[in-house]
């Protein structure tokens, strides 16, 4: 696409457009980094990119940036085309869009599909090869249904859903509308619910379902499970990343977005614009408010109010965290120190 | 199942049945949460529990409850059916399972599977689409094999075994009887096994195999390597959540329940009824003693006694870490008074 | 195979051959610990192997050990063979070869693989039952597909391949020579890159890919992601144990070995040679030095020099943390302490 044609896509896109100044209006063939891109390449560049020390070097032939004016004076110098936006991160997404790899929604069901004759598929569904449907399974329009995806019985998928390779969704599971399910992940699962007896354990069933809500992103070799009774629900928008756990009865609010590895026990309740970094874990029927952050590896044992900010196991405001785990580093010198005070 | 049917169920079962009084003999359609139950439908409620504040408001049909007259009594005021038991929490499960999904264990072995020729299959065994099984494996009577399983050489499965979609399950494994694997399980799954020489790694061969005893129960996306010699063993009646791993070589004994995202390390030995918490992890080689109790993300780097409640890491008492913890975010605070004392 | 057989195999391996004795040149069946081996195995010992109280009550037939002569003395009092190494554990590697599973490569494609028409397979792989592969895709010589592999479209594969069931493959990866990858794993699905506009995620294409060097090992249930442009890259002979998650762009270097349930954020660099045992954690960005170790649980969340042992969370250095940790048990009784002298 001509370097003035991606211009006029990002006047009519989200990033807030500002200006643009075109050099040599070339065909630029891909996207890179500005540390790697190299000639007919775009790049992009934030206020608080450490990257900025390679203004100078790079072989991009356009930047997207922010309206920084000595940093497009000397890009515009080494005679590198520059459009400048609001958020050139989002901008950047515009662009890249266009370079995407798009998969073809077509209508066709493999011959190798086997798909139980009580179950009902809209149009323009693709439905890959070995994928297997179950019993009274209802499936929306403009599905697409990778190869070895096993759907089971009395599930609802609504359209324009993307199901990687491999997933695995159980029965009583819903989703809705725009969701995309990364490879190998089970949606609906049995949740871990056993009841200690004489030194055993006894089988809670767990006849409940899973509630997907629209605009939902799962990672791969993710886990939700359903509960014994009602339903484990994850709010519209809510992005999930690879090799997370959703145990049995959580509910999750909308536009929460967890990072790998995240674990949340049983019955736990999220806010909404929740943001749990990687490896944190969540106690069974703790509630987490609004828009809380905890960073990575903390570990959440209690309700923590709307807005927080929580680090540390167990979970404590960031601030006081960085103090107190400064202060660890330093533990033998208090020791010590303390040692000498007691013998005076 | 009309409500006095129910009552006679849990006559027979095992949640020491004491007492009912029905004041409409309703068919009961499903069971809920006393918070979300509607007319209808059965509930359960502990002593313990936090959902007492509900009972005044439940919709539900009837209770299972403790014998604690005084939430009897409000009940029957609403007109609450009650059942009075020692444990209602078995109670309730036992009530969960006539509402639970039944899996058809029909004698039928789907077209699309490709089953060696060498390999045995007995009476009883629902074999799914695109179920793979390699050379010499022998599977017992009423399994039922889920789409999508590949078992490969040498496998041997005893009866009554559920394995859902996507499974593998490598040579030299043995599954004995009533267990169950949840979807996208690795069983038998290469150790990691490497020997540093001149900076680059020498594969151990990994020629064990794994050994899953009666009653075992697996969840999704879980790991359980063989080892390069001997076997990885899991103890009978023992329960492991979803995204679990067990090193090569593990050995872990009866009726033991592991959380979400545990991870053990080989050569670890697990007592009986050792229960670990979310996230929580066992060093290698390390003996974990019968009846241990971990909380979530505790870190085992030693051998820990018998009945020992642990947490922490490096793991400690769980007493002694409560304090500690209390402690450390009181450290900012802690060192300014000794500043404080020092200069005096 | 013979004992004697072994011992010339021996010699000509890489575990530094010393002598041999031994007593009766029998057939040997299998490999097994010094603790569990009966008549006909061959075990080995290592100079600080606990395993040493076993040397007075093993019926193994023969140990593979140091030239320790005191140990050598008692087994040969016990007419146990001896094979003297410099590095018993390569040795025993090299017998357990010999015992190994090995997997046939023979040049076959199972009747119910479906490969697009525009991708070609060289001489001599094995494409087993139900693999999909899609357009443009490219795979080389002796590669061994499992059944329920999943490769998408404009893959590379190189030689000598092994890749286990159920393994999802996509767009724009890489794998080069001698790989191995484990059931159920990801390789190139979708970084988690979501932009923050108004409460709600703008979704940042992941266009790159993922490059596989040679000798690359991946355990099972293991998710590699794609970056938005460039590529993730893991460095020639790196092993990588189960649910291991790579983020999008994360680059590592050669002959790395990463535990179970390690977790790499985006962005991350891995220098040559760095050892993450199990649940650690890094960072999006950060910058890991040449053979870096971090212990179990450890939190890298900023730049650690070349050759650092470090461990905790935050992440410190190895001797200073040890050091932090033990005062950490003992914070009660500091704070107690410091309180009896503040009243003094």
């Amino acid at each position: 696409m001509f370097l003035s044609n991606i211009v006029e896509k990002l006047k009519k896109g989200k990033s807030g457009y500002i200006a643009s100044t075109i050099f040599d209006d070339v065909i630029i063939t891909n996207a890179a980094s500005i540390e790697n891109a190299s000639s007919g390449q775009i790049s992009f560049l934030e206020d608080n990119n450490i990257l900025k020390e390679y203004i100078s070097f790079t072989k991009t032939t356009a930047i997207i940036l922010n309206n920084n004016n000595s940093i497009i004076e000397k890009l515009h110098k080494n005679s590198i085309s520059t459009i400048v936006v609001n958020n050139p991160r989002i901008a950047f997404s515009e662009v890249l869009d266009i370079f995407d790899y798009k998969l073809k929604f077509e209508e066709i069901t493999d011959g190798s599909a086997i798909i139980n004759e009580t179950s009902k598929i809209n149009k323009g569904c693709y439905i890959g090869p070995n994928v297997f449907i179950g019993e009274n399974t209802k499936i929306g329009k403009n599905n697409y249904i990778f190869p070895g995806v096993t759907i089971l019985d009395n599930v609802e998928i609504g359209d324009n859903n993307i199901i990687h390779p491999n997933c695995v969704i159980y029965q009583n599971t819903k989703i809705k509308d725009n969701c995309i399910i990364n490879s190998n992940s089970a949606i609906g699962s049995e949740g871990f619910g056993f009841i200690p007896d004489k030194g055993k354990w006894i089988k809670m069933p767990q006849t409940g379902g899973v509630i997907i809500n629209n605009q939902v992103e799962i990672g791969s070799n993710c886990c939700i499970d359903r509960p014994a009774v009602g339903n484990t629900e994850i709010g519209e928008g809510t992005k999930i990343d690879n090799l997370v756990q959703i145990g049995h009865g959580v509910r999750i609010g909308k536009n929460c977005a967890f990072a790998s590895q995240v674990g949340i026990a049983g019955g736990a309740i999220i806010g909404n614009g929740v943001i749990l970094a990687g490896q944190v874990g969540v106690n069974n029927r703790v509630k987490v408010g609004n828009n809380v952050i905890a960073s990575s590896k903390c570990g959440i044992h209690c309700d923590i109010n709307e807005g927080e900010i929580v680090s540390g196991f167990p979970a404590m405001k960031n601030k006081s965290w960085l103090k107190s785990s400064t202060i660890f580093k330093k533990l033998p010198e208090l020791a010590k120190k303390l040692r000498q005070l007691d013998k005076k």
